[in-house]
């Protein structure tokens, strides 16, 4: 089958690899029909080791269920599921507390054993925790939307909810990308009063407006710190949604959120260590977020977008057949696209 | 009157300085009883350039009011108080919400022009807001537990709560100093089922214990985050109390805190950077805390000393009159004593 593989920075291509296939009795095979490249996506595209071996990527993923192992109970041949970006067994302590990614049987996408979703085919274990099935007859332009339960809308409601974000509530959202975005939607969602986005680009900031973003800071540093503040009455806001993850962006989230604040953060850490300590603690600021339990929040958030009162989908501003996904890569690294769908 | 008044590091003096008198309307005089040496005075006492001027000393106190301003209407004369760490006017955005700490017309007493309460008197701003009255005819021999309200209860309380202690959780305490050990207090008065301490003083353990401390783990770094998991069934506990400040302690508390689990810090940071914050990350491991609003906890944990259901005064080891803080100081730095009791 072919699939994308990344051999180092900036080296994308789209191989011929053995099939994936049932492994595990708790697996399930699912044809890809709909995938994505995403924003984490680019940190190994900047920085990834040139080797050999290559490496299996995407971790987002619309398909059909082809084939399941013996011990699957719950899907079934032929039912069109949405795949989490993390797999996880929906039965352990930690998935029944709804922190599906920290899954004592579960696991990432793309890595080591388990394959990528940019890509035909894809076999998910833990078929039976990890896979939501759609209702049957959904309309096909809705695709998008669901894709995006996958990972970004559902991250981006994670950094809502570990933000504290509800009715009322003064938000900033750190980063224009599709998570940032996504942020913006779901903090409006959720009751937001005040939806502050911090971010530069054109495009992006005009969808962060139509997703209900009330003002934009595309200052950086400390003119955005002194931007927020003023816009907040001088105490900066209660939610910061940190969607970018470099010390830079960390700082700023910390310096924006007021006394007694918190900050939901999202973006992949780059650095080991987490700036402004002291700052966040004189305020009695909290930090919180992670790998966000996308699967947990489906059920939430389905709902919402089978009825069309949110649109996350508007995030993929360009599709590309399997073939594109290089170029898609290419295209997303230099801001070219805000998300790359992937149409299978 | 006489104070006490810090020079630089090991140079502590009683000294002779200008009566505390009432300065704004909103303030009140109070006259010191009983006060205590805290383990954040050990900071400036290990670390403090030296200088002329000298810097007043103590934060923590029960005294009666001597005299109030023309704008005081709740507090009177001839009231015993327990005076707050941290002096607040009761109405601001952030007192109205708990976060007393964070008063708009808030401060810190020992800095610039507010006075120590390691002394014979203090002028108490926001008088109203700031002092907590005590019912009539308290016991005498509560007092000391009473002080901890001041400060160090109130802080492992604060602990305890924003690190999401309650009933049937693993939690684990850093530090067995005065907070540490209220932290243990504070942890079991919240329901928490498995409370480690990670210490390593007999004299302080043994009170950890009688607080109810379920394990001991003296081991450090490596080793410490090793036996807290075996002892967690290889998970890590839910809730962490970072009771010391350095950043080796918050590294062990984000190394033993389990996915979805909460620090709730407390020891003032010694350092600028958080360590550990990638870890932390991909664990969902929230940090929270700061300077502790013990004001908005006295009323609650008041009626517990009040009955002796807890008896954090215990941790005072050593009592001292003014002339006897400098030795205090000593004594306390050097792990003689756990915490000093000032009698004025």
């Amino acid at each position: 089958m072919r699939a994308t593989v990344m051999f180092g920075a900036g080296d994308v291509r789209i191989e011929t690899i053995p099939d994936a296939r049932l492994i595990e009795p708790t697996d399930a095979l699912v044809t890809i029909r709909r995938a994505c490249i995403c924003g984490s996506d680019l940190w190994p595209y900047k920085k990834m080791a040139h080797g050999e071996t290559g490496r299996p990527m995407g971790h987002e993923a619309i398909g059909v269920v082809e084939a399941v192992g013996a011990d699957v109970r719950r899907v079934r041949r032929g039912d069109a599921v949405i795949v989490p970006f993390a797999y996880s067994d929906g039965s352990c302590v930690f998935c029944r507390q709804g922190l599906q990614t920290s899954c004592i049987d579960g696991g990432f996408f793309g890595n080591g054993a388990v394959g990528g979703a940019q890509a035909e085919a894809l076999r998910v274990p833990q078929a039976d925790g990890t896979l939501f099935v759609l209702p049957d007859g959904v309309d096909d332009a809705l695709m998008p939307s669901l894709l995006t339960l996958s990972d970004v809308m559902g991250t981006g409601h994670h950094a809502a909810v570990t933000a504290g974000v509800g009715p009322g509530k003064a938000v900033a959202v750190i980063g224009d990308g599709a998570v940032g975005l996504c942020g913006v939607l779901a903090a409006r969602r959720l009751g937001a009063e005040q939806i502050i986005i911090l971010g530069r680009h054109a495009d992006r900031i005009a969808l962060a407006r139509e997703f209900g973003a009330t003002y934009v800071v595309s200052e950086r540093g400390e003119g955005a710190v002194e931007r927020v503040r003023e816009l907040t009455g001088g105490f900066g806001v209660h939610s910061v949604l940190e969607c970018v993850g470099l010390e830079q962006s960390m700082w700023t989230a910390l310096s924006i959120a007021r006394p007694g604040g918190a900050v939901g953060r999202v973006g992949v850490p780059q650095d080991e260590a987490m700036p402004a300590s002291r700052p966040a603690f004189y305020k009695n600021v909290t930090v919180g977020g992670g790998p966000a339990p996308v699967r947990a929040y489906i059920a939430e958030l389905l709902p919402d977008v089978l009825s069309g009162r949110i649109e996350p989908g508007r995030v993929f501003d360009r599709a590309v057949g399997l073939d594109g996904v290089p170029d898609g890569y290419r295209a997303m690294n230099e801001r070219e696209a805000i998300k790359v769908l992937v149409e299978v």
